[in-house]
């Protein structure tokens, strides 16, 4: 009997794949408004809006004010034609056609108004939201949530909380950052000690709510370090007076090292995994649109980490890197350190080549109960479906690429393996 | 009716895409001097005498005075044994067959003497460059022209020039440079607005004889950024004094940062794109061989570019960047940056092992007209066919791979993606 | 008579490549106890305790002490079941399999003892040294010996000694090191004189015992560069005097340097060729598994050496470097330098997918006769085969498909370049 080609054995795995319950174990998902309302929800996504930019669309026609949302969507499909070879756009036909039966191949100015319609109709069900999680066989989703969000009026078993700290790393200079923290823990932070008490009310409030970890986004320069009260003392009567960019550099930054380790102790202490996705800069472009001015310099190194991930044996970090180059030290820093545990594939690395190229490396040299496969990091329900799948194509192909053809393993226990690193392990570690 | 393998669609592709007339958009061509006169003039670039002294054959053997055309030839020869695997050598295969009906698989000492006849008598034909022009079906080159080129007796139709200016932003301190602007410009440049006036009548001269861009080559360490009249005149006193290596270093710095500066506001002026080849060290191997002494340091980021994509927004920057690790970079500061366009596969990673995974990455993650695909950077025409070639195969073979097959996009669909990328952006761009 | 598919002619490849007698050029083999006397000599690989540490495992149960060696087996195999995707615990299987004749596709808790019954028969044999070295088709392995090796009671034709100096040249701060020098050449070193008399009687000591090479292993922020005899004198009368890490830390180094730079010239004068391996930081994670605390800063750069590469023009300078992101360097730098050569895929980066995509560059681009393909760095006879076997499958499949297939090589010619990568380089250069 011939053995199956890969190409069959990935079809045959993909499916098997496919067929699984699974979580996602990040999103920027509102829970209040989990899936579209309007075509203009799924095409404001920043990957359309900035590559329609990149392309050629001026800032102008696509934030421009006074647009109707159907308008907004006419003028931004004017400009999609360029994007064709991306898979950013492949994500938005794959969902028109999936979950709106929108039947056809290419969406453009002359078929974008039935599509206006498909969606509309759709979307009005009650249960949209519901619909699409089914659609996409996920149980549950990790959300984004600010430190001062109420984490009222959604169903915590479907939609998980998530502390996200970056404000209280980085914009503890911002007086309105300061307030809105002294609000939600009705606690004074004038002095060191009420800071860190404020930290601390905002882990019993989470965990109190089904917190599932602890989350933040790092900057390239950013280096993890314990600081000393007293060092953090002084820093902090500088930055509590600050309102804005005008405040003492170094201080701020003594007082996010601070902070930072701060969350790590109290990932510890409430049994938290601290998610960090390393490497970007905000702003790098200021006159791009919405969400599409943020980039990065590759020259990072998981070595800037080695104090944090030795002084927290007992907290897990699932770390994501923005940039490929950082993925081999990825690996090997999950290959000796038991509490790093690689991380999906962010943003600028979400493509599939550069998935392909990174997976195969984890595959081969990290414990397999360690991969935390992927996240759709989703602002939108609809999303889940069209990245996850990609994602599902990338690792059924590595599997029966490198372990049924190369290495002689079966199609099931390919799978099996497949099943840890896309479910499994993320159900566990979270 | 079954789907044609990955195999025969890469066939298809590139049979369609080596049909295609195209231009050439980066060589260093002497329009005088197009195409070979004697063998030596192809087996003298650099990519040979580099890699056979690099197996062992001496520097004097290849560029030892008072040796004959044809000796040298020969001595070369000799030593290309041990490069019967690299890429390069093939070039020089695929020449010898292709261009000159040589019917032996390699070229040895024992079969030498019958090339050499045989491009003795074809090189000889008067419209040899035409005819090499015709075969690589190249209906123009663009060329790298000194700033005091005086750009005559050629059809600057066919031969496009560029003002290339790393001489003005890097050896302004050596006396015979500054000479020649003062010559060519007929402007004294002792003054900071002296400076300021050459160059501009560099643009005006370039421009009214047909340029198509500016272009510049650029160390790991530069940064670009705009520095104060004020300043700049101070750091001119220093530099306009000095003769060569003796220059006070900061001064130099900040005069290079200036001038190209100049160039930038210049190009928005004249709606010239400004060529940016970023990351080379010159004479890093003093002891090699003529034109094979440059290397490099991967540790390089566009993050250091962002002050500059920022401030000339109206500046096409076609961006070719030296090492792969920077390749992921290129794609994610294109898909953000509308003036940024990843531009060729440059020098040492102008190979198809690297060629084909940076090449996957920006199809799948930059709008396909922003993909300026590949230019030869050759010396003498005759290299323009075997390297467009390999890069044909290549595109062929990713877009056979992953858009036919892995994203069942049509033969048909793909071969206009490939003509985007391979000729459409740069006719329009340039 | 249809062309064979790339898989088969890989198959061929291969075999043709599996039948050579080659050595292994770098091991940290001890001649007196070359093969493994007990299982757990082979699962006490650091690649075991470290990646079972990794999923789970606790230090205790893998370095507790007063467990029995076959103790220490049976819990090692408890914690194996989450590494059964890498390839490193690939290699413990076909150990068990090709070389013990263990006939169970896993091992298990359940059949650990099977296997404790087989090896302990084998290896009980007086001749199973030779016996694994026949199975493994090599004839010589070079070692790893410390400075003060006496070098004596092995064969030295099939033990090949090799001077490795990092204690030189990182530990002159340990009194013990220094006394270690002093008794081994009889020379005092408290003058900077005596120190470079005693390094030149380690050179006629072990160039005497049929020394190949000298080695050493080097961190990311090593930068080599000549020291003047005055300054290293100023910096040796602090060291001479220190007991450790209280040491004056930039003096340490500049003795690092001038060590360095003395022991390639003590290379030229010997011609012995010197192995950098280049990228690594010693005990990032202090509390990690015996030999399983070390990691690196991919931030490093081939840059930095360019000083002792252009200074020491007749010595080889084989290279590994740690991380594939310097890879492409490492091929850039063997395409210009004549002396430098890239040498095996080392520790992090030896893995399938890494060595592939390093192999293919390296493939295209350097000439083939400096290509020093693989060495195992085993620390048993054993780890020869399956890593060897693994590098030799990529190997094929990457001359299959980047020769055969995509440039139309016959399988002979194929075969030919792996020889000389596999087998001939290796054997001329040391």
């Amino acid at each position: 009997m011939p053995l199956s080609s890969p190409k069959s054995a990935a079809e045959t795995i993909f499916q098997a794949l496919d067929s699984l319950e699974i979580i996602d174990p990040h999103t920027h998902i509102q829970p209040l408004q989990a899936a579209s309302r309007h075509l203009n929800d799924l095409l404001g996504y920043h990957y359309f809006t900035e590559l329609a930019h990149s392309a050629g669309v001026p800032k102008m026609e696509i934030e421009g004010e006074h647009l109707s949302a159907d308008d907004r969507v006419r003028r931004l499909v004017n400009g999609l034609g360029p994007l064709e070879n991306t898979i950013q756009l492949q994500w938005l036909h794959e969902i028109a056609q999936d979950l709106f039966g929108f039947d056809e191949p290419t969406l453009t100015p002359a078929n974008c108004d039935k599509l206006l319609e498909l969606t509309s109709q759709t979307m009005a069900a009650p249960d949209w939201a519901d619909q699409v999680l089914k659609r996409c066989r996920v149980s549950a989703v990790m959300l984004t949530n600010d430190f001062d969000d109420p984490l009222e009026g959604f169903d915590t078993k479907r939609y998980l909380p998530c502390l996200r700290t970056d404000d209280l790393v980085f914009h503890l200079h911002r007086s309105t950052v300061r307030a809105r923290l002294e609000r939600c823990t009705k606690q004074s932070i004038s002095s060191i000690s009420g800071l860190q008490a404020a930290i601390e009310e905002l882990f019993k409030f989470f965990v109190a709510r089904g917190a599932r970890a602890c989350a933040i986004s790092l900057p390239t320069d950013f280096q993890p370090q314990p600081i000393s009260t007293t060092t953090a003392k002084l820093a902090w009567e500088k930055v509590v007076k600050a309102d804005g960019d005008g405040v003492d550099a170094a201080a701020l930054k003594t007082i996010g090292q601070f902070v930072f380790w701060t969350l790590a102790e109290r990932c510890q202490q409430y049994k938290l995994p601290f998610d960090l996705m390393i490497g970007v800069y905000r702003k790098v472009y200021p006159q791009g649109v919405y969400q599409g001015q943020d980039l990065y310099d590759s020259r990072v190194s998981l070595y800037d980490y080695r104090a944090l991930f030795n002084s927290f044996p007992d907290v897990y970090f699932p770390v994501s890197v923005l940039a490929s180059v950082t993925n081999q030290e990825l690996v090997s820093y999950a290959w000796i350190f038991p509490n790093v545990l690689p991380f999906g594939h962010w943003w600028y690395s979400n493509t599939p080549s550069i998935i392909r190229r990174d997976l195969s490396h984890r595959l081969e040299a990290v414990p397999g109960t360690k991969l935390l496969g992927y996240y759709s990091d989703a602002y939108k329900l609809e999303f889940i479906l069209p990245k996850f799948r990609m994602y599902k194509r990338v690792l059924a192909k590595a599997l029966a690429e490198d372990f049924v053809a190369d290495r002689g393993w079966s199609e099931q226990k390919a799978i099996d393996l497949g099943t840890k690193v896309l479910k499994t392990n993320s159900e566990r570690t979270f």
